[in-house]
């Protein structure tokens, strides 16, 4: 349609011939078969990117925590729990160009997963949370050829913790908002930040066109990397 | 269309000027404002009651933590959280003649809710869980004209729990599956118990199809009640 066109020629095949990881969503952390922790990310954010990246003529493989709907030329990888994402996302590293890391997964899960459902009592309850991995520090660590773009949505204190992230993760760039501004909307309010100290404002867009601009400045970070 | 054609044949005004209440989906139990504590009810069962209940002619009101389409008619109100749910259900109660409570509302809520996103640190953490208000039991104990339907979903002492929980409530019938059989899908395998002791096996059903058996059950219920 005329929307994605328009939108095509501003990126027209600059990623051609790239392999492009993207993951969306939430991950959900079961407690018991019916119980389960998570968070308000709806993957349309990581859609949108996936979308963007296969129009500019990359191979897209989209890993995500929630059901999306898009082109069926995109390779899509349904997941549950962060473990699942690890793996998947581990699994999948070696063999592409760019990891793009939508996903809001989940930092800490249950110690324990029930195999039933946990009765009600009067009683409070204290659940104890074990950590996660951090995938995308230990994308950082093993790092190749491949660039990283990472996402950071906080409430407090966006801009130190954007800089630090970026920083201790070993990525070439980060994609920032505050938490009231992207979770669950079609839009949502970004900076973007890079590994050489630039840093990008814009105004609030859909998530259609924020997907487009992070997949051109992919593209300049793929130029940008390879005339090195 | 021809299927919900068959269907009001079926149930035709069967709760013609009855006031129905219908509660569906999970609730969303915040940590932070990211994160939360949820389950896997996906309102589906409560969007074919309310359906099923609105073309068998009564008013109906449907509560929901998941966002559903039904029939503009059915007056739809959009809760988040048990104290929310808890809230609308006992404000809307005294006004209806009859209650079916198909949400999975959480039992428990993180005794503290945080303002700002919690960090992570390398460490595992405690989550202190209070106990929700049990708000089925709390419509038993107020109950005056209402009948009550309530559910059941789990993983095991099914019949027990059921045929327990239906008195301990007070309810007029309850519907019990097991939770692998109706979380998230389009169908489900359900029993009915009733009051006086009588119980209904069903294969497993369309949604659709299990809110019409529903609605008749309760018009018939509504029959026994004004002759005795």
């Amino acid at each position: 349609d005329i929307v994605h066109e328009a939108e095509d020629y501003f990126s027209f095949q600059s990623l051609a011939g790239k392999r492009v990881l993207v993951t969306a969503g939430p991950t959900k952390e079961a407690l018991d078969p019916i119980r389960f922790f998570s968070n308000h990310s709806s993957g349309k954010m990581g859609a949108a990117i996936a979308e963007a990246a296969y129009r500019a003529g990359a191979e897209v493989i989209l890993i995500t925590g929630a059901k999306l709907n898009v082109d069926p030329g995109i390779t899509t990888i349904e997941v549950v729990t962060a473990l699942d994402m690890h793996r998947e996302v581990l699994n999948w590293y070696p063999g592409v160009d760019a990891v793009i890391k939508a996903a809001a997964v989940a930092d800490y899960r249950p110690a324990r997963i029930s195999r039933s459902k946990i009765k009600k009592t009067d009683e409070s309850m204290t659940i104890t949370m074990v950590r996660n991995p951090d995938i995308l520090k230990e994308l950082g660590e093993k790092k190749q050829h491949q660039l990283l773009i990472g996402f950071a949505a906080e409430t407090d204190h966006l801009d130190d913790y954007a800089v630090q992230k970026l920083e201790k993760k070993h990525l070439d760039m980060l994609v920032a908002n505050h938490a009231a501004d992207g979770f669950g909307g079609d839009t949502n309010k970004v900076t973007f930040y890079y590994a050489d100290g630039k840093k990008q404002t814009f105004d609030t867009m859909p998530k259609q066109q924020i997907g487009t601009r992070i997949c051109n400045a992919l593209a300049s970070l793929f130029e940008t990397s390879e005339t090195k």
